[in-house]
């Protein structure tokens, strides 16, 4: 399992120094839509110019436009970017189809997505699929939540998981098909994110042996 | 019925250049979504600086964090920022409370959001309705597809309209309580934006008398 680091709700300059704490330990660096919406494309070339060989997604929740913004992620550094699947489907197909101009990935945040829209969306194959419960939503219980996704949805092939996820919550996702998971504040907020990043990276590898 | 130029998929000094122009005619300087994610809060800033007097929306589309994302825009010098009617409901809340608090204004982006759901909003009774054609999405027939929203939604007291209006359109709008027309590339694109907005602004009048 991949472990993205999302960098949100704080400054550039301690973004890069929450990321280069814990770059070892993760395998993607998320420039957070806080970041994208404080500083813009400025973030993104920053954060590629001090990580020139680490994967990079820029978290734009596109929901219009998708070829101007994801054209302006890609241009500007970013590996990944992200689109709203309650987007309208002509601004995903876009979003889809520049990913695949630029040979970068798609990830579609699914965020207040129907099932019913879910189950479109799987005609994206090459997408990664953010099961995501937001910020501002209630906690917990994330395997129970993802279990009854992951049976209604076995079709997709590339799984990310975000949305609060605890040091602890990791284990949890071992028993479904997680590429990614998503963590954000208990890396970026704990006292020692090299620590947090690294304990993340333990609990990912854990029943796997090597990845 | 007030006129929003909105300044979007330009530089930020061109932006600028337009809401110059077109400022004598337009009621609402919009800072585009393409210039947050390009510029950030410089863009709000920036705009705040060269208009002092002028109201002023940032495009946020907030999905979440919704007290983060309305606090910078407010404390940056916004008067009105934009949430999605598809956000989550606590993430609808969050922005609703932080508008009353600043008193300043929110809009509700209504793109692909459910009648269902609008039904739904009408609870935030101070809000700005904004019904929008996505940019991605296919043009035309505005007045049948508004008059068919209002006739549904009667309740809604602060109705705005987007989504690829032209200078022919904004007469189609007097039949309906629009407060305030969205106008984007017909302004931002034209060889004179100056005189782009002042028909914009005619024919915002007409039938109306003085406004």
């Amino acid at each position: 399992m991949k472990i993205q680091v999302a960098l949100d709700r704080v400054s550039l300059e301690r973004g890069i120094e929450i990321a280069k704490k814990a770059e070892s330990y993760v395998d993607i660096i998320e420039i957070g839509t806080s970041l994208i919406k404080d500083y813009g494309l400025e973030a993104i070339r920053q954060i590629r110019a001090v990580f020139p060989g680490k994967a990079i997604l820029a978290d734009y929740k596109t929901m219009d436009e998708g070829e101007y913004e994801f054209r302006a992620a890609f241009d500007n550094g970013a590996d990944i970017a992200t689109v709203m699947g309650v987007a309208s489907w002509p601004t995903l197909e876009a979003c889809y189809r520049v990913a695949k101009e630029y040979s970068r990935d798609l990830m579609i945040d699914l965020m207040e997505t129907s099932w019913e829209r879910v189950a479109a969306l799987q005609t994206f194959e090459e997408a990664i699929f953010c099961f995501h419960t937001p910020r501002d939503a209630p906690k917990g219980e994330i395997d129970r939540k993802l279990g009854s996704f992951c049976a209604n949805f076995p079709g997709i092939r590339r799984l990310a998981v975000a949305g609060g996820i605890k040091l602890n919550d990791i284990s949890l996702l071992h028993a479904f098909p997680v590429e990614i998971v998503i963590i954000g504040s208990t890396i970026s907020k704990a006292v020692n994110p090299a620590e947090a990043a690294q304990r993340a990276k333990q609990a990912a590898r854990v029943e796997r042996g090597v990845e």
